[in-house]
């Protein structure tokens, strides 16, 4: 089942969509209303929800982020090897690394992605990203805690990330926060649509149709299991929050080829959808 | 004046406080409702806000941290070249870091320190905390878009600080977003009640009444004004957002002394008040 959160100007509505009859019908309630319940028994689908009206023309709706204000965005860093040696020079570490984005940051699937005034270096990176559905995350089978997937595109700006105090480290928050700058969405798909476990997906980024990254979230150093207890040890998910899972490697970090005004950025996750979104042209300061 | 965020029980509220008598007369609406008209002129004190009620015992009213969910909580690091020189061996750059601190880290003024299971080396950090009243940051004139202070104890588990990946530098999420571990209050006092520019204000931590911080907010080395403007630059403040910035020397990083189950920690700012916060005892993992 797909769950997106729409608007047609107006507040914001979760939807269950039918992308074969282009389609989305509302769902009564705020996510952490409903979402407990769909997230132990996925396999329910729809039966498990309460539906609020007519089926709307998804056509005729804005995506937003799958994810309300109030909730957190996670994201997990340095999961993917080759991202990490190919793309910065380093090597794989005993343990991930997490921290948390602006929700401000965020942007839905066909919205345009910011140019930040001060970076020169805007940066790509495909995620497949985990929704938390559970009240509380089970800690000995974290996937049960998992609504289902999306697709993230962390938008970073590299010249910022390096502009942190040594010893301190990289500016995760400079590079990653910046406002309506990283793609989520277009819906959440349920984990009973994808095999038992982590799931393995082909994930691709393309830049003006260009392939940037090509991958598969089976490469990742940490699974989305490990890598849920991994946070939640350290700071409780509650229902709604989202978990980044990190990018693999092709990124402009790597290659020199940063993102421009006018670029076409696709990011894609086999089985859940696509974003598509256009790079601004360059704010002023 | 002085406004807390309180509850006796039931849904949080926002309330005027008279500490001489010892009451608090609720507000009526959100925070961002009314704060943005009151940081304009903080001067006209209570006449520009729609009381709720009549006065309530102050000592019947549990003091929630002054931030509502769903805003956020940015931490400023490196902003006192003694902490970093003495505590961390490191050496001043050229600008500060900031990041983002989860809002379920942070406890209010009289409630307990969770001690997470994860460290064993559970730190303090009194802090001058900006409460951001103004819908939008004004950069050229940014002590216009707070609307008062408050006192932060920004507890760091600074075991888990070092563990993040080499490359990428200190974990800042694990050791700061720890569940009920930030302490955050006990009130906003009105930015008219001190003097014009980045306040200059003696701050003091105690635990079990020995003084381990005391320093000026005075010495920091990126003022108010510039911090504001800093953060705002890279991702944008919002009404009700808080702003740490920054802890002086004297932290148990530098000393070795750390805090530990039942302790009575006490940060004060002159002019604004104190937290008054209990250790737990260890959470098992």
């Amino acid at each position: 089942m797909k769950l997106a959160r729409c608007t047609d100007g107006g507040a914001p509505f979760w939807a269950v969509v039918d992308t074969k009859r282009g389609e989305a019908t509302p769902i009564a309630g705020a996510f952490a209303e409903w979402a407990p319940a769909l997230t132990a028994k996925p396999e329910n689908g729809s039966d498990a929800l309460k539906l609020a009206g007519a089926p709307r023309k998804l056509a005729e709706l804005r995506l937003l982020p799958p994810i309300e204000r109030g909730n957190r965005v996670v994201v997990a860093g340095a999961n993917y090897a080759k991202h990490l040696n190919a793309d910065f020079g380093m090597k794989s570490h005993s343990q991930p690394v997490a921290f948390l984005k602006a929700y401000g940051a965020l942007i839905g699937a066909r919205d345009p992605i910011r140019y930040p005034p001060l970076t020169t270096e805007l940066d790509h990176e495909v995620e497949l990203v985990a929704v938390i559905g559970a009240q509380r995350v089970d800690r000995n089978n974290p996937l049960t805690s998992v609504l289902g997937y999306t697709v993230g595109n962390d938008v970073s700006a590299r010249d910022l990330q390096r502009s942190g105090p040594p010893g301190v480290g990289m500016d995760l928050f400079a590079a990653k926060s910046q406002d309506r700058s990283t793609g989520l969405g277009p819906w959440i798909v349920t984990r009973d649509e994808f095999a038992s476990g982590s799931p393995a997906l082909r994930m691709t980024l393309k830049v003006n149709g260009d392939t940037r990254q090509d991958a598969s979230s089976g490469e990742m150093t940490w699974d989305v299991a490990a890598l849920v207890r991994f946070v939640d040890e350290r700071s409780s998910f509650e229902a709604g929050d989202v978990l980044f899972t990190g990018s693999p490697e092709g990124t402009g970090q790597g290659t020199g080829r940063f993102l421009n005004p006018g670029d076409v950025v696709e990011a894609s996750i086999e089985g859940i959808g696509a974003l598509r979104n256009v790079v601004s042209v360059k704010e002023s300061a």
